[in-house]
């Protein structure tokens, strides 16, 4: 008697999640230098069990940052070729007080597997390989088509290594589209595609006053305050309103579709109930003539992330700072490119610099947006899957985040994405207590592998000249 | 063969400096709730040498903050009875990346002392102990006047402990004047008396948006951010010129009179020199219809010092924090009020409150600017000790700063106080690689004890029916 990839990932149900939680223990916090040496141990726990589920050639590629983790399986001749992204890093947990469990001691509550990295991406790049390991186990150790993996531990601080990677060597990443599990459905039970990302700038303004810190006694009243100048500044970067008051920053942006806007207002989603139970805020702000959708999916925004500088102690301090920064970041939206928004950012900054201060501005990373054309056979291979998985109709959305490699991708290999993400909108994304439902941990393998499958029983497109 | 006073303080100038060394290496931080048992640990100290000198009655009395340490000599029936103060507890040190020597390892360097609290207070203070000292080896035993000291740990943090108890207590401090040195001479060799203080609100804006902290791609431009919030609050706080905004601030200023202005007018200050040497920013900044040293002495201000929240770590994180606060202060000169300030100041941000944010103003201390006349027969008597010891006549001038304990004397006991400080402009109080001029310590122990010669020449005043 035969079980088949399906079968043999329900009755593997409990040991998958078990797996899942020990990689979620690894506290692989990219940007946190003191956690280097984790980061590279998630790694080579994920090449051991690339290794050990049968796939090939399997590396760890150095970069400037934390390490690459490649491997393939390519034995599926005239079958097209998946190139699957995950990443392994995470973002910090701070603040840390308010997580109800550790956040890398991965712990249930109400069918939800709560840990940092649990939805992203670790739990959803963890599907892939529970997927082939399925379709092995139950077919020969093979698979229905051919597949590459590529794995990065930098995705949330820029993803430097892997972009330099995708464009050094091209060759090494010769596939015909890729899946990119990174996304969320837009409700619970909701099939849902992501066919646009928000690209980003995400910047450092710093402000110099006086040459050492100042008793603010003494000092106070003319002395520069470097933090009043950079809140000065700040100010004058949106209007009350949430409208962006750079200049000639809207003038490249594309908005959507006629009928894209008409999918989006169909979409079972209320302002009312994203501001009371997403949110959670007394109302919401940003450009009052925009849709909420629209603000989040088609519009740029600007925010401030963190203003390090002076005293930020229990207490009392009563300092001037010498210097202060502050974490300011843009989302882009299509058309609009990343080096002439920092050129415009940074332009526009210098001309409002207060008197007394002296500012400087620097690009920490940044990503182009996206949209992603719905026409093509692995989109409807995608959804073919995911109907058979939820029974309903995929929804195609935007994302209001930024997923560089995407781009990447397309103007490097020139390949389309697909991207099939289980998360739900109250998974606590890159804040306290987040979570992975463990229902869409396990329908997010068996949509993934009826993929596989879908995409197997086509042939590999005819290569390009 | 006897020794004077002044013979013995010159004997003992390198006991006294190494004394003062063994002080400076206890990190007695008032604001650092770990650092609890080093400022205890320093009071301790300090009474042990009280005893050691030759005081009477000393004793700990504790507060709900940290311990005041008092102890008193009142043999000189018919002569007048000071009250010195001083504070033991001292400034965080942050950022310690810019001390050259470590904060708490007294280090010598071209005639200064560098530690954290080598100037604010405890070199200071010390001079108070040492020139009891020199007195009393001197003089068998004796003084020339009846002292009471007193000696707080919480003058950085607002000094409720001591305020309490001169409020409960003042039969306990009864004396005709106070002598407090916290604060420097206007130039190098210029015997200086601060006879005016500015006084202060420091407050903690709290501004809340989300309920939770949000992902900046999926909520960014919908949900409200905090920290825009509070950049936008500050922003309105202050004209670009430095003047405040808060509706009637300066309705109960009172201007300082001809004849002060002229003094200030003639004092050895150039606005270049200040702006180049001590706060060394390409320009100063302020209301421009005033004079520095106006903006500095007789004119309110307000500070930002610290804006926690968010994500202040090195790198980048993608967060719109739930929450975020601004450490802001206000300076206050002569006529107005603490408490009526803070109910402008907060009923002003509440009515500038973004939309989606609630805000909460928080007063963590307060005090009242003072103006000392300068008639007094104690302002006389350190006049003439200065001329003794500087060979020139002494400047009046103010301080920017605030020592609410001044006023605290005024309202409760009801006497005037005698602020002889011998700190230079270029000491760094509250920032990095604070110090003392070591001649200026040595010289300021001389000046105390002829200026208690001269007091202990004059009759007690009648007292107060």
């Amino acid at each position: 008697m035969t079980t088949s990839p399906i079968e043999f990932a329900r009755d593997n149900q409990t040991r998958f999640l078990s797996e899942l939680k020990n990689l979620l223990r690894i506290p692989s916090i990219s940007t946190l230098p003191e956690n280097r040496a984790h980061v590279r141990h998630c790694a080579q726990v994920l090449a051991s069990e690339l290794k050990r589920i049968g796939m090939e050639h399997i590396s760890l590629v150095e970069t400037d940052g934390h390490p690459l983790v490649i491997a393939d399986w390519l034995h599926a001749p005239g079958k097209p070729t998946c190139l699957c992204y995950g990443h392994y890093d995470v973002q910090p947990p701070d603040p840390l007080e308010e997580w109800i469990s550790p956040p890398f001691e991965p712990t249930e509550r109400d069918g939800n597997l709560y840990a940092r990295g649990a939805v992203d991406d670790k739990g959803q790049m963890y599907m892939h390989l529970k997927a082939f390991e399925s379709l092995m186990r139950a077919n020969k150790a093979r698979l229905p088509l051919n597949v590459r993996v590529i794995l990065e531990g930098e995705e949330e601080v820029g993803g430097e290594g892997i972009a330099k990677f995708v464009r050094e060597h091209p060759e090494k990443l010769k596939a015909d589209f890729a899946l990119i599990s990174d996304t969320e459905m837009f409700a619970p039970g909701l099939p849902t595609l992501c066919v646009g990302l928000r690209g980003m700038i995400y910047t450092e303004i710093e402000a110099r006053g006086a040459a050492t810190d100042l008793h603010s006694g003494m000092y106070g009243g003319a002395a520069p305050n470097p933090l009043i100048a950079l809140c000065q500044i700040i100010a004058r970067l949106k209007d009350p309103e949430g409208r962006i008051t750079i200049p000639g920053i809207y003038e490249d942006v594309v908005p959507p579709s006629v009928e894209e806007l008409a999918a989006w207002k169909s979409l079972p989603f209320s302002a009312e109930e994203f501001q009371r139970n997403e949110v959670g805020a007394t109302e919401l702000t940003g450009e009052p003539e925009f849709s909420v959708l629209e603000r989040l999916w088609s519009r740029p925004t600007l925010e401030v992330h963190g203003m390090p500088g002076g005293f930020t102690g229990a207490g009392a301090k009563t300092v001037i700072p010498a210097r202060a920064t502050a974490k300011v970041s843009m989302r882009l939206v299509p058309n609009m490119d990343a080096a002439r928004v920092f050129e415009k950012f940074s332009a526009y900054i210098s001309s409002i610099c207060p008197a007394g201060i002296k500012v400087n501005v620097r690009l920490i990373h940044s990503a182009d947006p996206m949209v992603i054309r719905t026409g093509n056979p692995y989109i409807q291979a995608a959804t073919g899957a995911m109907r058979e998985v939820f029974g309903r109709e995929t929804v195609f959305v935007r994302s209001g985040g930024s997923i560089p490699i995407v781009g990447d991708f397309e103007h490097n290999l020139h390949i389309p994405s697909v991207m099939m993400g289980f998360g739900l909108p109250d998974d606590n994304l890159h804040a306290p207590n987040e979570k992975f439902k463990i229902a869409n941990f396990h329908n997010g393998i068996e949509a993934i592998i009826r993929f596989f499958e879908g995409v197997g029983a086509m042939s590999a497109p005819a290569p390009r000249p």
